[in-house]
């Protein structure tokens, strides 16, 4: 039997892809929170000093997985949300880097500290960044038959996406204005099943 | 016949690793080099207006894949590059996406325009954020029975990092001073006889 216990932050950010993936192929596993305080104790386990990780256990052998993408692309493959076929698979996958690219561009707003930068970087990400991304999006999203990004079904991208779009708050619906595609992905996964009954059971977090 | 045609510029930057996955497979490909001016003619055939991406001609089907990653990993799968197994994919990817998060620091420094600034970023990446990184891949490698990162053979990370140590130029040496089983990756690409016989006559680029 494989056990599997997921190492993050008591967030959402990187780690929720991964949680995601969980609750929907309903595999147990344990959502470990790291306490800011007892970080130093658990950056020492991860393979480059970071969270998220992931600690699967087969029998007697143990491997901790880093990097929350190919965390999440290890997990889809396993639970039948990579995408049909290779060709399928290699498409999701360069749509996942894509919204790896518009992620990384949200935290740089994320980390700022400094208040006049932060409105900067806001402004292009708003002007910007995020419509030229959406815009791919919209596209192959309007064209689907399922509402998500492959006629297959839900695969990784479409957690993934949805992720990144909650993170966004209240930004989310202004945006939905413009995307109509992007909005049908957000509702359809916040009502699949699984998800759903997974959303109203996790713990609040600012982001 | 599954054809390929690689739509670039004419530099190594993040379309390499593609030519490498090609050179150490054998695989026949157009190498299509976009000249700066036709860029806007090539740039509307690309699923996100970015380059490289890749033209895979299959009978009367043909698919574009843009992301250079997600196009190293396709490939990676059908020559046999990708690691043994679901484990070591996993872990392939893993280090895969550690190098792409340092290849992205350095496209800060490649980018810049500012002098000032560049040279900022500069001291960066040679005092904190390459060493931060080094350390990791020296650990794996160190280890390796091969000399590659992972014991059962060459893959596609192998020729990712040997990419990007290709791109640092001078800066190498002195990296290579203190980590020995990198400076060691580097040469066994190098050496490796189909990449070998394709670094002889590929044509000479800044970076």
């Amino acid at each position: 039997m494989v056990t599997y216990k997921l190492y993050y932050f008591n967030m959402k950010g990187r780690g929720e892809l991964i949680r995601l993936l969980f609750a929907a192929s309903g595999q147990k596993y344990e959502d470990f929170r790291i306490e800011k305080n007892d970080w130093p104790e658990y950056k020492a386990k991860s393979p480059f000093g970071q969270a998220p990780y992931l600690e699967i256990t087969n029998g007697k052998k143990t491997m901790i997985l880093s990097q929350s993408v190919a965390i999440g692309r290890y997990l889809a493959r396993k639970f039948g949300f990579a995408g049909k076929g290779d060709e399928e698979q290699a498409m999701v996958d360069m749509y996942g880097d894509q919204i790896s690219d518009l992620l990384n561009e949200f935290a740089k707003f994320m980390m700022e500290q400094d208040e006049t930068k932060k409105q900067e970087i806001f402004q292009k990400l708003q002007n910007e960044i995020m419509p030229f991304h959406m815009k791919f999006f919209e596209a192959k999203l309007a064209q689907s038959k399922t509402g998500f990004f492959f006629d297959s079904g839900l695969t990784w991208i479409d957690l993934y996406l949805f992720n990144l779009l909650g993170l966004l708050g209240d930004q989310r619906n202004q945006l939905f204005e413009h995307f109509k595609a992007v909005k049908n992905l957000y509702d359809k996964v916040s009502e699949h099943g699984k998800i759903k009954a997974y959303l109203e059971t996790r713990p609040e977090t600012a982001m």
